[in-house]
């Protein structure tokens, strides 16, 4: 790792007078709107808000490279705020930029407006929705990865992060991948006020331990006065000049900067001035610190060409011989493999599982479009938000028990309306001697809990590898959920598997109960069919591959063709999972539903005793069908 | 911070030759037995415990104290194995202590055996579940706050890392709190054997990178030759002499030693050898260079007495004037300060909300027992698992949102039976402007989902104390859900609200529909029913405060005696919350369920007008009603 960051200051010239009055006058506005759109709403931070004022007017009045009347362009220099509770002086910073009208900012938080209380994709300066903290940096990585990497483009990457949030482990996670990935294009602000929501930080404003931290992780440290406009330009100077690391800025500021009754003061984290004298005096106070100047209009500065056009294939068929004993992990890894070769749009994440879901064939054809992230979920999932944001069609994949260890990304990737899909192997108890930190018995109730998401899990390759295929095609999150142990290839390369639908494998005029089930689980119950027709009992099944949206239609039907009968058999905690999602689609209606869940921690041992142990085996699911039509 | 490391090692003794043989003899039993096991097992990770059993030799046979004859013991020095993979290693070192006959290390991962193939508290010497990288430090950290801050006990907790886990950023998450408690008394080994599952860590075998890291966190950080006997008795010596922070042993090690078909090898992750000739060669090889001396027995040091007795109390009643408006989560910080003044094992930790969660009303009556874990909410759960290993009853708070970053740390707190206390606040639409990154509307999902948690959603000020009080009593993963804006004291301090139960609020013998809900829309519900009445349409409401387990009960007869109609409203997305656990309880009825609940991603804007976008204040709730009944 080269940086040339010993002399880049000194080579740069010193910022004029002009340049540095300039950028005062616009930091006082923007700390002016600030206070003003908070006091007008009610509510919000103002006081993380003035921290950072001068910090964001250098970003978006002097460094950044971008056209003001388009703040969604993905080609431009992105602005990341991870500190998102500083949402008011986002917003300021695009509305004096001339993006839209500064009367607009007193619309923040209001039902009517996309200037809410934390940025959304509402807004269209919003790269990720944030205001969970922590997240903001991976999702900064994810972008800055995406330019060097995918797009070969010259364009940065800047993360105006918070102290506090320097606490969460998350932020280490893509401060260690960065610098391992030599992400030079990026570059981290911590805002170091020292004040965090109900006390001080455990550092207060000791620049020092952050830019230390940083040092140890592979950056380019800058420790500055986050208040003093000339320091703040040469070290946006001199991170231009560094190579091979990424830089973080560690600039020492006070909340409540500019006005003396905030300014460094504990209890004013999230709190409003009042209108009237309070607010007024604060502005007053504001502005006789100002220079006075003509500010200068804000001229478009792209630095890029647009996005290069992309030509997608289609997928051949499905290439798998019927009876063919095939791993559903294994088969999204050969899908995934031929998705790529089709769409250049597909990257690829991991968290060191590659081998395990099998996601290495696709890093075999495909090695540039492929990050591995190692042992850190949350940065994994992060980094894809920003893929998303860059336009790419990111695939996540892990075991599906340690996605859990994401489900706060998750969750703002759904606020952030990102184009992710996820992939989890080793669901079950059907993993076996590993014992249960390793198996996913909660993804399903994780990923269906979440609003808008599609939940597939097939039991086969070849609707693994329609669903691999269905999935790049739709935009929203994806969750697929794969199974560790071989299971025969089921259906042919000429079946549809569309989201939301649903497969009939067993049904006769006689069936009187559906089996509804879905993944392992569906070798059981056909195994369980065979059994009851033997002693003349007539039981439908249906593989539900699409557990949300589920086939509320095709379920009901075969309930009501089948005595009002269902029996819900699946491999994973009994809430939240298919049985709920069966329960849902039969909510009106006068059915009996049954369902055979994992119901206790389980435990190591063979995947045959594991399903036996919970009930899970073709013999249980027989023996449940008779005990209910006794 | 005062450390006494650069002088150390030279003021102890060399090790002497007898010492150092008894240990390696020692090792290349541990290595032995983790061969043998894992391949009569056919799997598991030998070679990731072949780099750590020098270390492990040591710590078990020379440095800590403890009884081999009880291996759950929670005064004596404990080991928490972070990197539970290695799990046949840990069971290895206590069956070599004496606590079990090795001949029994042959179960490993057999479903009817202990010896799980990651650590579970069904073999005693687990102080809490792992195998999900990343937490060990911080259930170490609990354990060792408790000894120092709770107990003021002589007792020395040490953590086995992996190296590829130090990815996570949870683990440095526990890095920067134990650090900042200064837990001299913690002690981390990294085994840096540089390789992962799928390929080379970033870092390889570089120590430096890993003790700079230590260093730049405030820790004391001690690079050594983890297969160098001498070099790690030094180590440990010299860990015992550092005050004021905590210890990192980063052992430079190879995965596979002692086998030279192993040693260093990449893909042999997880990979057991074959019984015969390819296992019995390599035991030939680990025995050859063990030197051949009698192994000395090892006897019992035990450093403390036995936990001091405690004396509970009962809590004195809820002290609310009826009507007076209190919201449930500053209920939740008067109740936490009242328990705590009865109950002395009560601890309470934070991730920087306290002020929100009110739980720094506890803070103001016990600061003693009050672990502020800064915004870190993972490194909150665990290290509350380890207070719970230390025989404490922790209650970890933040808002509800900020848990699901805590998911994996939550379930693996399930697969340790922990007794863990969670509230989560800040629940639902009806916090208003911070907007949807702020809204708690996935919790209930998360925590129904997990095996054996008690999930409760109290309406008012009575109830929650109630609950609090409950939580307490209990063994278990008990989760409280609390909302943001006050509301109106429902009931009476002789109410009780045991758990699994509900409430009918109204009934009466014309009812036509029951209304099932809790928290905030209890009051929209019973403003709804005033409505109805109005109108001469009378229905039945339920506050189900316990949502899991559900007074299914309760809710079935209120359905048949309400024309088989239900409603379920609440503040959270539609599933996995408390319509499904309505659905599930009526899921064998022939009941027409309907469920309000928030649909989409919510957006900023009052708490009423979300409410109404949602369709869960009063008019909606009684429009739905009529609808249903038309």
């Amino acid at each position: 790792m080269e940086s040339a960051a010993g002399t880049a200051a000194a080579q740069t010239t010193a910022p004029t007078a002009d340049r540095i009055q300039q950028l005062q006058a616009r930091a006082a506005r923007l700390r002016e709107h600030s206070l003003r759109s908070t006091s007008e709403a009610g509510s919000g931070h103002p006081t993380s808000c003035l921290s950072a004022a001068d910090l964001v007017a250098a970003l978006f009045f002097d460094v950044m490279r971008y056209d003001p009347k388009d703040p969604g362009n993905p080609t431009c220099d992105r602005f990341v705020l991870s500190k998102g509770h500083a949402a008011p002086l986002l917003y300021a910073a695009w509305a004096e930029a001339g993006a839209f009208p500064v009367e607009h900012l007193l619309t923040l938080r209001r039902s009517d407006s996309e200037l809410e209380g934390h940025p959304t994709p509402r807004f269209p300066g919003t790269v990720a929705a944030t205001g969970s903290l922590g997240q903001g940096l991976s999702v900064g990585l994810g972008c800055a990865w995406s330019a060097k990497q995918l797009d070969h483009r010259d364009q940065r990457i800047y993360v105006l992060c918070g102290d506090g949030e320097m606490a969460e482990g998350s932020a280490w996670e893509a401060v260690e991948i960065a610098s391992h990935y030599k992400l030079d294009n990026l570059t981290a602000i911590v805002d170091v006020n020292g004040l965090g929501q109900s006390q001080r930080t455990m550092y207060n404003h000791d620049t020092a331990v952050y830019a230390s931290r940083f040092t140890a992780f592979g950056w380019h440290a800058i420790p500055i006065d986050g208040h003093d406009m000339a320091a703040i330009l040469r070290a946006f100077d001199e991170a231009l000049t560094v190579r091979g690391k990424p830089v973080a800025i560690v600039a020492r500021t006070n909340k409540g900067q500019g006005v003396s009754s905030l300014a460094d003061r504990e209890n004013w984290h999230g709190k409003a001035l009042k209108k009237g004298n309070e607010l007024e005096a604060a502005i007053n106070e504001v502005r006789a610190s100002a220079p006075h100047v003509e500010l200068r209009p804000v001229p478009a500065r792209v630095p890029s060409a647009a996005p290069r056009a992309v030509t997608l294939g289609a997928m051949s068929p499905p290439q798998y011989k019927p009876d063919e004993q095939v791993a559903t992990r294994e088969a999204y890894g050969t899908a995934l493999a031929k998705l790529g070769s089709v769409n250049p749009l597909v990257a690829v994440t991991d968290g060191d599982t590659k081998n395990s879901t099998f996601s290495e064939r696709f890093l075999a054809v495909h090695p540039d479009r492929y990050l591995e992230g190692f042992i850190a979920e949350q940065n994994m999932v992060g980094a894809s938000v920003g893929l998303s944001a860059s336009g790419k069609i990111p695939f996540a994949s892990t075991f599906a028990c340690f996605l859990t260890r994401a489900f706060d990304h998750i969750r703002m990737a759904a606020v952030s309306r990102a184009n992710l899909k996820l992939a989890g192997s080793h669901c079950g108890v059907s993993i076996g001697e590993d014992g249960p930190s390793q198996m996913g018995l909660e993804d399903l109730a994780m990923m269906r809990a979440v609003p808008h998401t599609t939940v597939l899990y097939p039991c086969d390759a070849v609707s693994t590898e329609r669903l691999v295929e269905a999935m790049a095609r739709q935009r929203g999150i994806h969750y697929l959920r794969l199974t560790r142990p071989k299971t025969p290839v089921l259906y042919s390369a000429d079946d549809a598997f569309p989201v939301g639908g649903s497969k009939v494998l067993r049904s006769g005029a006689q069936d009187r109960l559906t089996i509804v089930t879905a993944g392992v689980t569906v070798f059981e119950a056909l195994k369980a069919h065979e059994q009851l027709a033997g002693d003349g009992i007539a039981v439908r099944v249906i593989d539900a591959y699409s557990v949300k949206p589920i086939d509320a239609d095709g379920i009901r039907s075969a309930a009501r063709a089948t005595g009002c009968r269902v029996l819900v058999v699946e491999d994973h905690y009994a809430e939240g999972g298919l049985g709920d999602a069966v329960l849902e689609a039969l909510a009106a209606e006068p059915v009996s539903v049954t369902k055979i869940a994992v119901n206790d921690i389980p435990r190591s041992g063979k995947p045959e005793e594991l399903l036996k142990l919970f009930g899970l085996d073709a013999a249980s699911i027989a023996a449940k069908v008779r005990e209910l039509l006794a």
